[in-house]
């Protein structure tokens, strides 16, 4: 008999639910709004409400589901399933394992978005055919998640892996963590947008602006690429210096993990051609050549799944690592 | 009937080999003058000599010998028993597991000194009771080695770890791999013997070169921590800039590997009262919490026989790792 399991990829402003079998194919889905401003019991209804329609739609019922995973951002308690904070969405300390374990009777995994990330690439996606992977997605922030041996390198309390608050020059820009110079200060969608604006206020570019409707609040990585594609050089130069800063990054992971493959992912990821050749060729300055020689860099193959398939990843665990 | 192991420590200036018992116990050692100068033969011939004094003096036979391990600065190709390089002795490709094994016939393993001496902390020393922790050595260079899970993490080609080579700002001072601004550019004995001197040229400070009899050549980190000590302001505040990146290379390190436990070891650790507390006040500014909150940082525990406890960690390892 088939194996099944269920997967929720829950974020600020959608859930994302889905049934997959253990092959890692899914065979139903549902989308809700998060709802986040409506509270905490909401939030949760709504949740319940996914997981229902999945069910439904597959015709499968609760006692034929294996695991339930779920990827959420942090910080997190994984091992007591707390989400303990999430700035985007109206709670503190949500024992949201023991409330889904208590609704469904189904075993039920927390696991950070990136871990649940890298997981899935490895196991579904560009990471398929290894063992030793970094995953970096480079979005709003940057996170990222590390496979060693097969297996998700958690830290000791589920907390390693936090590349983009790794400091790469303590005299730069302030970090939403509080600190100068992380690396998410630099290179992330939040950076590429805080440059974007600044060009703008000093009037280095007019494209940009206008390609955001002359609204400031919508200047964003993506208007900032659209401006450097129709040749605006100071759009184009902030993705350089994005590059620069990612290269110093990647070095850095590649002289501490000494990975087989990185994998590039996010929705910065979708500008790749304005930045990566630098990146590429900074890290290639930066890293030392015995771990550069047996590197592989790889964009994440999972594009919008990636949430999804990383719940999935993070239910299907055990099974995939018997079987892989 | 005991196990016995071998050790060999390999330095550029010394050899030291030590037999061991099976619980990390030496039980004869025998050190001799590694006479680079002399040629890769010669230095051959000085570790056979090393080897079989020490069995001469424990009177135990070669075939008693379970395994013999041997810690040397990289780059090493470790699958292959390879000294690649060593910029203190006169050799390239070095098969020494090879040369070891036929001419003892003992089973060899090489590993690069930073991972063997995290290994002996782990096993012997600072982290008897952890099983994730890191290792730095904080000497002329910085290096680093990781356990997790009781194991070694080696990366996919056995160069994992290299902090000392992360960059932390890319405006930093040169450093001997060719970057700039990597953590051993701004933290190491190397940095403060150059910071030193700086301040001697540009006539901050006096008493370095005192301390030094005069020769510019003469300071390093020891004779700046002895001018630190008689008050010399100057020198104390190379000691609180080394401090201050140590701390951002140690928040590094936490927000990556989320460690239980950072070990610090190597010689500029002996002037820890003149940098420590900086380093671990910058360490609590830039990490996230939900690690800081697990970890513990001490200090070294095996001091000069860090070298051949790691080289006899390495010989153990199998054994360490199955009993403990």
């Amino acid at each position: 008999m088939s194996e099944y399991y269920l997967g929720i990829d829950l974020g600020g402003t959608k859930i994302l639910t889905g049934l997959g079998d253990g092959e890692g194919n899914i065979l139903a889905s549902s989308r809700r709004d998060t709802q986040a401003e409506m509270g905490e019991k909401h939030v949760i209804n709504n949740i319940f409400k996914t997981v229902e329609d999945v069910l439904k739609k597959a015709g499968i019922a609760t006692g034929h589901i294996k695991a339930l995973g779920i990827g959420s951002p942090g910080p997190l308690d994984i091992k007591n399933g707390i989400i303990v904070e999430n700035s985007n969405l109206p709670w503190k300390k949500v024992h949201i394992v023991e409330i889904i374990e208590n609704k469904f009777n189904i075993k039920t995994v927390l696991e950070n978005d990136a871990n649940a990330a890298a997981l899935a690439e490895k196991w579904f996606g560009a990471g398929r055919d290894v063992d030793d992977m970094v995953y970096l997605t480079i979005s709003t922030g940057i996170g990222g998640g590390s496979v060693i041996k097969k297996e998700l390198f958690s830290g000791y309390s589920n907390n390693a892996c936090e590349i983009g608050h790794t400091v790469i020059d303590p005299n730069g820009p302030l970090c939403g963590c509080g600190n100068h110079g992380c690396l998410e200060s630099f290179a992330s969608g939040k950076s590429i947008s805080r440059m974007a604006k600044e060009a703008v206020k000093s009037k280095q570019s007019d494209l940009i602006l206008e390609l955001a409707d002359g609204d400031m609040d919508k200047i964003d990585a993506a208007v900032c690429a659209e401006a450097a594609r129709k040749g605006d050089k100071t759009a184009a130069e902030i993705f350089s210096t994005t590059g620069f800063y990612l290269g110093i990054g990647l070095g850095n992971v590649v002289n501490i993990f000494n990975p087989q493959l990185i994998v590039l992912g996010g929705g910065v990821m979708k500008a790749s051609d304005l930045f990566l050749d630098k990146a590429l060729e900074v890290m290639h300055q930066n890293a030392l050549d015995a771990s550069l020689s047996v590197l592989e860099v790889k964009k994440a193959e999972l594009g919008d799944k990636i949430g999804l398939m990383g719940a999935l990843a993070v239910a299907m665990k055990e099974r995939l690592i018997k079987n892989g």
